[in-house]
């Protein structure tokens, strides 16, 4: 079996992160930051830990601005409505995935003003546009790192410096870019950074985390027990307790603590470099194809490693179900959660079908994918 | 080891449990419900499966009225905020956790009036007292099925009843009584129940769920990628979509589901009459010594295993602290995340060390805490 759905959420993880999961549910499984006998206080350095690695890993001031979710959606809904409120006026790009178009299109009915910046056919976005978009109740640029649909790396360097020098907070959704393109949230700007755990980091499922800037005012969309000021109804002031209510995901967040040590050992470059060299060869085995159409940059540097596209006049869903039941290829059809990115590229009716590539994946295996494909066209 | 801190999560888990999250990380490890290849369905069979696991456990009319979370808080957070609007009246009672209290202080500040019925010393509630606290614009009537500090049982059938008969809503939670007392939402009148997964259910944790009641109109606090609908921008109606946004955490669910199947072989009444003889056992060891104070009803019957006390005038952290390094038995001092409850027994002050027991201890591990604390008191 091949599988070309890792943007969806990678798979296999590597060893160690199955085993940090299950290890922990066996050996250090009491609840972290609650009790104070020795196993609770195992489970809570296990969450230190993996709060000081993610805190290196995208150059945070200290791990106190690292707060754990569920996934990237819960962090995007926690920076958005956290930091929105009625009156003020947010932008982001046409290729947003629907965990930062849904909560915006639910806050617009509470008068929060909402601007779309619009990407060109490959998802590319101008950053003067979005300068040009600013008003003064401006308070957030919302953008994703890269679209989940075309890989297009949006230029989150020069929105960083436009949102830092006008004094608008900028939240980044790095859904398919951390773990495989570096981010640095001070040298870049970024006052807020939503992150899967389970997808480039190589965590399990039900795992991810909010990066918030030191000093940063943030309403939390939960209170509740978070072993801190007990005594207090009303929510601690501090990070991370103030944004994490509840027993955390321990046996989770060592799996994704060891995800990041996989990544760090391997080398993220690395792991780019062997990404965009798989996602090159699949676009050139392609590239000529007048019955394929290709969405996206085309340029494997200016993209991560996610490819859709489309087989002549045939569904999406169609050409994934050919792939799946005769070749044994897993890749995703459809509208991927995003329906402005796909008016933004055109794909509206049709959707398309997407191959992401991970780690774990060869050029044998895309050598697989593209004689599928080339039977496929053929019977088709 | 002995490990009496069960009502903050359950350990040791069931083989079984550990062996479904790692079984589903390395063979359904795709993202259930987003794409439709081989692997993405079995990870949504898995998903649904659990889904009606649940449903059956406590009565639900359908799977879809099962929604997943997190955690216990996540599902009180989103039941509160869902059906709460300013102007309207809640009714707790005085035994609740700041997973009800914290999100219910918010929603003050923003015109929702808040009430707290007194439980006595035992921490009993008299359902009369919730009778005369309703007002016109009682919304909802909000409550633990047990008290995290002393175990004491509330009269939820009692309070449902009164509650549908006034129309009004009935949110409980069962995070100490999901899979030791059983629960039918529908003949206790129950219109929402928010559930830990990692506690009595034996899951692991990052784990938990809601139950909704069928019809019921509920807002989201969260929005983004359901895998339904992916067009619109406005979150989904249907349940459990609509509850559910972004990557669930399916091997945690996997986990969940054997907990559960765990149960159902074991037989929950007979899980309850093991817990119950262990916390008989132990009150019955402690109830004649003048230099322990215990708190709540003193009887197993009306109880979850759930024993709070301090010794003499000992410090509760210092009392736990002796417990754990001398005597290799852990259990959890402090304020136990619920101010409400403390004032209302009396120990606001202090504190208590709780001993919470679970279908894994045995009587023996019961006798040597008799014996633990009768050393520490002679010593003390």
């Amino acid at each position: 079996m091949i599988y070309f759905d890792n943007a969806a959420t990678t798979w296999p993880k590597p060893e160690c992160v199955c085993d940090a999961v299950v290890n922990t549910m066996k050996k250090y499984g009491a609840n972290p930051g609650r009790s104070g006998h020795s196993m609770a206080l195992s489970a809570a350095r296990i969450v230190y830990e993996a709060r000081e690695l993610l805190a290196a890993f995208f150059n945070a001031e200290s791990s106190r601005n690292i707060v754990f979710t569920s996934n990237a959606t819960e962090a995007l809904n926690m920076a958005i409505k956290g930091v929105l409120k009625p009156g003020d006026h947010v932008i982001t790009s046409s290729m947003e995935h629907n965990s930062v178009a849904r909560p915006l299109f639910a806050l617009q009915r509470m008068g929060v003003e909402w601007d779309v910046v619009k990407c060109d056919l490959r998802g590319m976005l101008d950053p003067d546009d979005v300068k040009k978009a600013i008003k003064p109740n401006t308070r957030l640029i919302a953008m994703t790192h890269a679209s989940n649909l075309t890989g297009t790396i949006l230029p989150v360097e020069e929105v960083g410096k436009i949102a830092r020098e006008r004094g608008i907070l900028f939240l980044v959704d790095a859904a398919q870019t951390a773990g495989i393109i570096p981010i640095d949230v001070q040298r870049m700007n970024i006052d807020l950074l939503a992150f899967p755990g389970h997808k480039g980091l190589y965590g399990p499922q039900g795992t991810g985390g909010l990066y918030v800037r030191e000093t940063l005012d943030i309403t939390p969309i939960k209170e509740g027990g978070t072993g801190s000021l007990s005594e207090h109804l009303e929510q601690p002031q501090i990070l991370p307790d103030r944004l994490e209510s509840g027993t955390l995901n321990t046996p989770g967040i060592a799996g994704l603590a060891a995800g990041i040590r996989f990544i760090t050992q391997k080398g993220i470059e690395n792991i780019r470099a062997h990404e965009q060299k798989l996602a090159g060869k699949f676009l050139e085995g392609l590239k000529h194809r007048k019955d394929i159409s290709l969405y996206g940059p085309g340029d494997p540097t200016r993209m991560c490693a996610v490819v859709s596209l489309n087989v002549g006049e045939l569904d999406s869903s169609e050409l994934a179900y050919l792939l799946d039941s005769r070749c044994d290829i897993q890749v995703r059809p459809g509208l991927h959660c995003t329906p402005l990115a796909h008016k933004t590229i055109g794909t509206w009716e049709r959707g398309a079908v997407r191959f992401s590539f991970s780690v774990f994946n060869t050029e044998d295996e895309v050598d697989e994918a593209l004689r599928a494909l080339d039977v496929i066209c053929q019977g088709y």
